[in-house]
């Protein structure tokens, strides 16, 4: 069985939750709690130099780090990665769209409201960032139903972890109607599940 | 014949030209000058909201945004992407750090250094993230010659646009003895380019 460390409130390892939700993949979880320094353990490091959840275990014990090529490697052979090249560059093209503009930006912003407050005179130009990010986002979906395509694939996956908990960071995603049905399109599958809450 | 809109001193523009001249795939070359605003017209938003070189065109006239993706689409087919899957992943894992931790700090810094000098109290912290990138990359390649498997991969193109041309940010490359030789590996490629140099 393949193994996922994780940690619950992570819009990045929830992206690999909801895609192996969707495939029928049976994982084991592991929670790793960010907060303790348990991504910079010397065995954790090993696993993904990086320092980062989330990070893939396959069966034979080979390592995957970054969500997005954790969404690519188990995508791959189902409707939601199809095989046409031209559509899998789109995909990745939005996913590195979602890596470089607007995570940096809206899952940091959440990050530093709920758990880093010392850190909030980051957040104006956060907020500006995200905003940016997410207009482009809804001028995409203001013709379309999907990032990429005629229904949905991990662009999709990438894209919702961090949008649909954007409110979290201070986002106001009233004017966003475009997205707000997209976000409702994505939690309409019949295999939708939820992110999980930080314990108290 | 494809097109590539792209900026001559860009290192994300230059990974495409890169690549494209080690598969010997002729193309027209169109300059944008992303320092008159020239990313940010309605015809440039038109083929990439993101308001960011390069842009690929293919010859039917498809647009494809993100270097990363454009490498992948251009990348399919060669020796450069095997076909293998957790190989691909593997590749993608590098272009996503190398997005997210790498050209954010790197990049950002040379950007600063060269153009933008009263940006410069934003240097020291770029500075100190570009470090860690480096030092997660000399660690790999202490015991390896390419990011992934045994010869040049998208990945290695990826991390070699910016890492090339540290030092014009201000980075001192002396101490990474592993990264120094990979990149001589790279430019031994009997196809290699060189950057252009931005005009004076």
């Amino acid at each position: 069985m393949m193994k996922l460390y994780d940690y619950c409130a992570s819009g990045n390892g929830y992206k690999a939750r909801l895609l192996l939700s969707w495939l029928g993949e049976a994982h084991e979880y592991i929670e790793i709690n960010i907060h303790e320094g348990e991504t910079h353990t010397p065995e954790f490091l090993a696993m993904n130099p990086a320092g980062q959840i989330p990070v893939l275990i396959l069966e034979d014990g080979r390592c995957l780090a970054e969500s997005n090529a954790i969404l690519f490697y188990l995508g791959l052979g189902s409707s939601y990665l199809p095989p046409d090249a031209f559509t899998q560059a789109e995909i990745l093209r939005w996913m590195f769209f979602e890596q470089y503009k607007h995570e940096p930006a809206i899952a940091v912003a959440r990050f530093i409201t709920v758990y880093a407050p010392k850190r909030k005179k980051e957040l104006p130009a956060l907020i500006k960032r995200g905003y940016a990010a997410l207009d482009i986002m809804e001028t995409h979906l203001s013709t379309r139903d999907y990032f990429v395509g005629d229904g949905l694939t991990i662009a999709d996956i990438s894209l919702y972890g961090y949008t649909h908990v954007a409110t979290e960071g201070g986002f106001d995603m009233k004017p966003y109607k475009f997205i707000k049905k997209w976000l409702k399109r994505v939690k309409d599958h019949p295999d939708y599940v939820s992110i999980k809450k930080p314990p108290k």
